[in-house]
């Protein structure tokens, strides 16, 4: 069976694990965390990669990664965030969906902090409850 | 002897290497390049990273990041493009004035392919009229 459903576009419609939403975009725990704390930013509508999406949605999530990468750096007591976001699969793409990721870096913890564990619900609720504070 | 020269404010100023500029920032090719083609978008105000940049720039450079991915894409032939920002010395940080890194991705290329060994002036040439054109 072909999967051709959007994952993206399915949870833009509404989850209970979103942070932050409004007309464009919304944000979401990332489901395998890289470090405790990262978050997607996501494109409410389906364009590819940030190679072909419209550039004042470029321009709106710019902004909304950085409202959230200030915010995760104050409430994680972060010393570093990394914000990137990856076009195609060769670069990393999981979701052929436009995403940015925004992820807190702690000092002195080496990279694979959780490496690909899955956020399990309450870690999702804990972070809504504090990003939303 | 501290060093209180902010080497991105100063290759603002104007370098052989530039590829694009305009009033707000300027693009030159990394000078260790994890992959070839490797660029960077830099704000020509100085700034520490996005966390304290005004929204405006970041808006601005994420559309001129997103158009030397496009550019870099085609010309590299690569597969894919990474774009990414780092914010802070935790997160891999290294010069403390806004930038971010455009970084095609060839398949079936491991990371590394460029590891660190420091652009030549030839190789930065090239990469200009390569971009320019």
């Amino acid at each position: 069976m072909v999967e051709d459903v959007c994952i993206f576009c399915e949870l833009g419609k509404g989850n209970s694990r979103t942070i932050f939403e409004d007309k464009h975009c919304y944000v979401i725990p990332d489901r395998f965390p890289s470090q405790k704390g990262h978050l997607l930013v996501i494109a409410k509508d389906h364009h590819e990669s940030i190679l072909t999406a419209p550039n004042k949605l470029v321009e709106h999530m710019a902004i909304v990664a950085k409202k959230f990468a200030i915010q995760s750096k104050k409430k994680h007591k972060s010393e570093g965030i990394v914000i990137t976001t990856n076009a195609g699969k060769a670069a990393g793409q999981l979701i052929m969906h436009y995403h940015i990721h925004v992820i807190p870096i702690p000092l002195n913890v080496p990279k694979g902090f959780i490496p690909h564990r899955e956020l399990t619900e309450p870690e999702a609720q804990i972070l809504k409850r504090l990003l939303k504070s």
